[in-house]
């Protein structure tokens, strides 16, 4: 084996905290003394040990001398937690090999040169493990970069690209294994946000099924110990809050006027008016601010319509099912484009069959 | 290797006649002495020789004691050329594997009985291979059980379901590779039918363009040689004659009013009105009496809509660019529906990537 299978392995383990990790980043780390991995570990929640403090525990007296491989830069401050850099020291690896640096510009490094000020050799990886270990952190990489989460749309279409009909009839249009795939999006997202008219005409929840959820016992427990926060935009605060969404947990209630006290399930914050609308930047920034990583967008046509023109989305899922809804059907969101030039080009990363359904994950390209 | 194989190979062979047997079928024959290849064949063109033909007289003296494999039940019957259940009978073939009965149920099974009271053993095979010989044949099997082409329609979409702004601009929203698959669509046709407005705004011409051809020299030259009939229904003949697609070669007019003489290019039919449009069902009768096998319906959102509502249509080819268009685009086709209840239900037969473009292949399923 060589570092990249090494590191793959490290990525493999990161994976495991997908749904748990939340405000922190996913992280694996991997011990290597000779060709045997003697220690694995991966973080599991906020406030608990590192990825690098749970392999290196494993390994014992077997780090000495050994490899670590980290899939993001050990830090180096003390946190909730010791600083990773300094466990590693104390446990005598005597080479550490990193799949990225800290996203954070204003630490990213300084883990390495603590090591390396300790005479560890540091070995920082470059390529398609780094955009892997990036991709796996998509959420907090951004939030660290620009102090904004990383915000992927939900939307499920029929084929011809309708949501539900004129008359605002609608009805679960793709099949159970779309569903379950939602419930994962779910799982993963730090946040999940809505509109008002989601929350009263659709009753949504929002929330996480566990008996939905495909993953194996011990994910599906940290998952839900950790579930992500539900937030309604209510600029009017029109919602009642006796509906489904505010009795299946805390929420968060976004809004442009001035809110009522906060409850004990309920959290409201107001934040500026734009032509009568929340501002869904100064929304994403305080959303950045109380360390959302990953936000869900799961709304109707207008609100996601809005995140889509204001060119706030990072990635779209799309649930495509094998329908024709047809041409007075309601659109897959208002989005009113007048030009050809200014149609939104968009990339799309893959594509996928669930059943008879089909999932498109794409994300938007510069304009022109 | 076994029949399955052998009839595999010839289903190869009888592809090469995709774009140049129509009416007739596409057909392909191997004829196999002990574990040998002595003979191969396929239909190119109507008025020329059969596969079978092809194929025994490239085996010569050593189809004596051969098997012959074809892909489509021998004809008995004197058409253009003599019937080929003869043939093979003079061969002196001991055996005969076929993929599938004559689809016409006025003969079929007579080429099977011709064979057999001649002594030959004939086995008919079942399963995979049967369905790829009916799919091959799709338009003429239709056609002989049914009378009525097989109807193609292909659509150009961005990923929301839109073809054209609002204001009618439009442009080519697919790329290079698509717009070549477009071309192969066009060549495999006997027909290709489009709009009066089509030929109007966008001076459309619907020709086989070679140089856009992806396919090498002898087919490419077939193909040229046995163009698609091109149609446009012009129900109140308004479409002047001066325009590019009347002069890009022959073409039929249908129209539900009296129509002026023929010319040299032009033929005119005139059909049944419905509703002020030409009756669709009589056109494909008339179509299908013509020998039309695979209709190609390339039009706008009218008549794309129409012949979709009409439930005319077998296959849906549908180009979707990675592009949203907006809410305020015009949609896939006219296609009214007002309850979930009557949403056309397809099923997605083939997804694939045609470089950032991605085909997807559906037929309509049976109303609920």
């Amino acid at each position: 084996m060589n570092d990249q299978a090494y590191m793959a392995q490290a990525l493999r383990l990161a994976e495991q905290g997908l749904y748990s990790t939340h405000p922190n980043p996913r992280v694996g780390c991997l011990v290597v003394a000779g060709e045997q991995v003697v220690g694995a570990g991966w973080h599991q929640r906020a406030g608990e040990p590192h990825a690098e403090v749970h392999a290196l525990r494993q390994a014992g007296v077997l780090a000495r001398g050994a490899t670590a491989y980290v899939t993001l830069e050990p830090c180096s401050h003390q946190g909730l937690t010791p600083p990773c850099a300094d466990a590693l020291v104390q446990s005598g690896v005597q080479r550490v090999v990193i799949a990225m640096q800290d996203p954070n510009p204003q630490v990213a490094g300084r883990g390495i040169a603590r090591l390396r000020g300790q005479g560890i050799q540091v070995d920082l990886l470059e390529g398609e493990l780094t955009a892997a270990a990036r991709a796996l952190n998509c959420g907090f990489v951004k939030r660290m970069e620009q102090g904004l989460p990383f915000v992927r749309l939900k939307l499920a279409m029929s084929l011809d690209g309708r949501t539900a009909m004129a008359s605002g009839e609608s009805q679960w249009i793709t099949g159970p294994a779309a569903r379950a795939d939602v419930q994962v999006l779910r799982a993963r997202s730090s946040a999940i946000i809505t509109g008002a008219d989601t929350v009263m005409t659709d009753n949504a929840r929002l929330t996480v099924r566990a008996e939905q959820l495909p993953l194996d016992a011990e994910l599906r427990d940290l998952a839900l110990s950790r579930p992500p926060l539900r937030i309604v935009i209510d600029g009017g605060l029109r919602v009642s809050t006796d509906l489904a969404f505010f009795i299946a947990g805390p929420v968060l209630v976004v809004t442009h006027q001035k809110p009522p006290a906060n409850t004990a399930n309920i959290e409201y914050i107001q934040l500026p008016e734009v032509a009568g609308h929340v501002d869904l930047v100064a929304l994403l920034q305080e959303l950045g601010r109380r360390g959302v990583n990953e936000l869900m967008v799961e709304a109707g046509p207008h609100l996601a319509g809005a995140f889509m023109q204001a060119g706030l989305v990072d990635e779209l899922y799309i649930y495509m099912a094998a329908t024709l809804l047809g041409s007075s059907a309601q659109p897959l969101m208002q989005l009113p484009i007048d030009m050809m030039a200014d149609a939104v080009r968009l990339k799309i990363t893959e594509m996928r069959a669930l059943d008879d359904d089909w999932r498109i994950i794409a994300r938007p390209l510069p304009a022109h």
